[in-house]
């Protein structure tokens, strides 16, 4: 099976698991329900999940058991992208090419949805069928990666430098927070279910950190370089709202070298494991390379 | 030592707990953090947390088992009221005689201070220093009883039925999601720290199946008998929005009449556990006479 092939057949267990952990559409109460699976379901690149199972194979874990992480760290990312979308936030009406949810249903709907996923991301972690020990290691991992001291953090960090001038350490702090924390969570539970060895995970924790490094450095140059129907949400909002990017601090072509830096700090990382980290080398491309 | 010096025993353990648990006001970033922090310092009855020191007592449980669960449940519960009081939802201005988190603060800061709240409470079960199967108990209790099938639905169903005439059956049913899931939480969750006999479990969980009942019985009356300055957030807010409430459907007499035999069902409950259902028994009568 090409790597290729393999990226696809986790996009596909992803969503079965997303599709099987979500409350039916029919189910009372219907509004709720419905507005958790539009939040979710409309789409996406699936990163995160992508990254438990790549890291997950990379230190042998059994598939079965990836399918938990791989679904919560997708319903924590969902579930901040509606409230960040709300009004009293980044006041977005547009994600993944559809209405955000509050424009799709209401603002109440928006808010509850997004806390109901939180806690649907926590329950299915404790459901997983695996050793205790490994469960509460994911959870810890994951409730740390959402909190203030990470993705929520991140976030309060993004709105107090709105309109600043925030420097490269500044910017780089407030990313690592608001979407590296989750993207390393991602990483750290999948290596997690195959091995408990510090090295190991600790050399699987650096790649990811560079990895939603670049992921940001990528997201900054396209919101520039993109229209908004490829993006599929609004195209230049960064400058109209005069965020600090690192396009505006070191320039696109800065810009540009960085990510070739960062691109090959990634591969670094991954040498020790051989073939076995041909689809995190994948996705580290994915990352680096992206229209969308 | 009287029940009452344990509950006050109890609420000063809470206090201490949650304080170690919240991150400081004065790290970066300030505003989320202070914004956590009010929503949870400033006061309130703290009867989840008793309720969760009151089960792990009559089940033997060590105290110090029970300090997590206590603030994690706290964590939910004021999260709640931080995303219910905002101007989406409920719109309320005053909460525990204290101006609401959107209030104090922003409503940006409201949403992410109460997600960040719920990670919070999780990240303190996955890190208590109990085994991992009692940890992955309390978190399939707490996650399930936060989420769209507990608390989120319960408020959903709230919104959907506020105009429409609830009967009584939708009022139990909306209730027993939206603060019953939770007081049954509290009380599963001290309860499993000292036992994993289910007919305990069973028999413990009716009774806070029926405490919740009765306290929002009692809320109902007291939204009418009580004024804003003693309740401590605004009175008459039910009639205002016409909500559903237990003195509309059964008349202010009814409605007490209600709560009578509520607490009598749960002495009941409490019957086969003796003195080391004191606290329980306290607690009970708190909810069924408390005046705010």
């Amino acid at each position: 099976m090409t790597t290729d092939d393999l990226l696809e057949q986790w996009r596909a267990r992803v969503e079965q698991a997303l599709e099987a952990a979500l409350p039916a559409a029919a189910q009372s109460p219907q509004r709720l329900h419905q507005a958790m699976r539009h939040s979710v379901l409309g789409g996406g690149k699936r990163l995160r999940p992508l990254l438990v199972y790549a890291a997950g194979r990379c230190t042998g874990a059994d598939i079965a058991r990836l399918d938990a992480p791989a679904a919560a760290v997708e319903l924590v990312h969902a579930y901040s992208l509606v409230h960040d979308d709300l009004p009293a936030m980044d006041d977005d009406a547009l994600r993944r090419g559809q209405p955000t949810t509050h424009i799709a249903f209401d603002e109440a709907s928006a808010i509850l949805a997004g806390d109901a996923l939180q806690a649907l991301a926590f329950e299915l972690l404790a459901h997983a069928d695996v050793d205790p020990g490994i469960a509460v290691g994911w959870l810890r991992s994951l409730s740390a990666a959402a909190g203030a001291a990470g993705m929520c953090g991140g976030q309060a960090l993004d709105i107090a430098a709105t309109g600043t001038g925030q420097d490269q350490a500044g910017l780089e702090r407030m990313h690592g927070l608001k979407t590296g924390a989750l993207i390393r969570s991602a990483v750290h539970m999948g290596a997690l279910a195959g091995s408990d060895d510090a090295a190991i995970l600790d050399g699987l924790d650096r790649f990811a950190e560079l990895l939603g490094l670049a992921f940001q450095v990528r997201d900054d140059i396209l919101d520039i370089e993109a229209d908004s129907a490829t993006l599929g949400k609004t195209a230049g909002k960064d400058q109209a709202q005069d965020k600090s990017t690192y396009p505006a601090l070191l320039g696109l072509d800065g810009a540009r070298q960085y990510l070739v830096q960062l691109e090959t700090q990634m591969l670094h990382c991954l040498q020790a494991h051989g073939d076995n980290a041909d689809a995190l080398r994948a996705l580290a491309r994915l990352a680096v390379h992206r229209r969308h």
